[in-house]
């Protein structure tokens, strides 16, 4: 009989199989939201909730350093996790703990410069380095925690109801049309490729819209794009069901030239393109009119249901839609 | 000329430079202890502080899976950052933040035992495993992230004064010598082999102790000795001096007999040999008697002085004793 690998039972499998053996958390744990979210939140005596995110990236599985500057490494690790702190609404990241596996061969010049994009993205936020461990490897690999403040309740990925509107900041598929454009190696870039990968390499989590919508409006739910749109509708459908209208969803004017009329394609990218970092959000619909004025980039793409299942239309008619996205393993 | 490498600036280097150039908190980071401790610490509004600690392992430079058993690497991974914890005094770990780096081929078998020992580990400590990350990567990466809390002002390493006796726990260089007996890839290990290898795989973190003493008795300093007892002495000593008496370091029956009366390499093991993780702390003289009473099983091994360097006797005598430790790099 075949040894099961990881690969066979998937990065889904493995979170499942952690999510029912976990430990057990007590009273004096005080959890608000628990693991299995964007962040993890506790409180013990006060109102404001700590929260806290962990990423880890790995060279040659993440990022290439053919690809990527030291810099853009650097400030790429830091931004996905302010990104998870993002999606909790109405908070601010405090301290970072960043771990580097470090190959003996790594010249001092890219080690410098890797830190000093990691102080400088935290500065812009005003997180403090707070701490970390540094190890050799084979591969760079960065490890980073962000703890922050949740200022009200932590706005998980479960608290949509039929009727809510989903809505979304940004636009869909450029990071990952960037990826492609880097895994095929080419030379000469369009200004168009080039925007493209500048969304993969560097992008930009939305913790000013974050907090502004959710310091003036109820956001019922709300999660960060990390692993594609089709996958954080998932998330934020949970047991309900929803409705997403495909020719709603937010498509850049380069992710349109780059796939040049390339209908197939073009979803393809926007739906299961994953680290796109942007937010998606339900809110309840008598809301919509601020929502709007506080935030006219963002853009409604469907509605939550009861139906039980998440239905793609395109103007008006049913699209069938597989899931084609990234699997870990 | 020849790039500088991260092996020519090697890990103090890279900690210096860190420390150097790292942000600047400001007030509302609320920092009870800084980075470059056990620990960070922080607290906003209450007595009580949180400790934050993070460690990272990487398969064939901190284990090898065809030395240690799954459960063993779970087992240690939390360990090691309990003994953080442990070494802020009177503390309790709370939350575990966990990452794992998975290559494809890795058994699923293997993943359900690490993860359940992880947990198991956890468990004993009543530790909640609060979230993590789950990536491919070419080596087994292991990081943890642990939150604590600290009920008092947490025992930094710096706090020791003129006249501190320097203590210790358990008995050093027993971890140095399983490792060692593991790279020599030795057969049919004897009784004191397995013993010294057991210490090195399922290190124990002394929270137990640690906080017993420091309940109790006011310690002035504490580490966990995780890169030599010769390393956690310099971090107790900072810019004042020491005496070491190196006939006082405390040494096990195993590592006696696996050097076999080799004195230069005994002392080696005992004070270079890295992850022994006991407490190597200070207390003021008067508290000696109190102490002895609360742990009988701590050993005096030398105290702290104004001369401004550690000096090591051998029954009286000044004794040689030249930087010999573990670089990460």
């Amino acid at each position: 009989m075949k040894t099961k690998t990881i690969t066979d039972l998937g990065e889904f499998g493995l979170i499942e199989f952690i999510k029912k053996n976990n430990t057990e958390p007590k009273k004096f744990h005080n959890i608000c939201l628990d693991i299995g979210d964007d962040c993890f939140a506790f409180s013990p005596y006060t109102k404001q909730k700590y929260i806290v995110t962990t990423d880890i990236l790995i060279e040659n599985i993440h990022f290439k350093r053919n690809w990527a500057t030291p810099e853009q490494i650097g400030q790429k690790a830091i931004e996905v996790n302010v990104s998870d702190i993002a999606s909790m609404g109405n908070s601010k990241p405090l301290y970072a703990f960043v771990s580097l596996g470090i190959p003996e061969s790594t010249s001092v010049e890219f080690i410098k410069k890797l830190f000093n994009s990691i102080k400088n993205t935290c500065n812009k936020y005003e997180i403090h380095l707070s701490g970390g461990d540094t190890v050799r490897s084979k591969d760079i690999t960065i490890s980073v925690t962000l703890i922050g403040i949740c200022y009200e309740k932590p706005v998980s990925r479960t608290g949509s109801k039929s009727g809510d509107l989903i809505y979304v900041t940004g636009t869909f598929g450029d990071s990952s049309a960037g990826l492609e454009i880097l895994l095929a190696g080419k030379k000469n870039l369009t200004s168009f490729e080039k925007n493209l990968i500048k969304k993969h390499l560097v992008p930009q989590a939305r913790l000013k819209e974050a907090n502004l919508i959710s310091k003036n409006i109820k956001i019922t739910s709300m999660t960060d794009c990390s692993d594609g749109l089709f996958k954080s509708v998932e998330l934020l459908t949970q047991n309900k069901g929803a409705v997403i209208n495909t020719e709603n969803i937010p498509l850049s004017k380069n992710l349109i030239k780059y796939t040049n009329g390339n209908h197939n394609n073009l979803y393809n990218h926007a739906l299961f393109g994953g680290e796109e970092f942007e937010l998606v959000f339900t809110i309840d619909k008598r809301h919509e009119k601020k929502l709007k004025k506080l935030l006219p980039s963002a853009t409604c793409i469907g509605y939550i249901n009861n139906s039980n299942k998440v239905t793609y239309l395109e103007n008006g008619k049913t699209k069938k839609v597989k899931y084609n996205g990234y699997n870990h393993f």
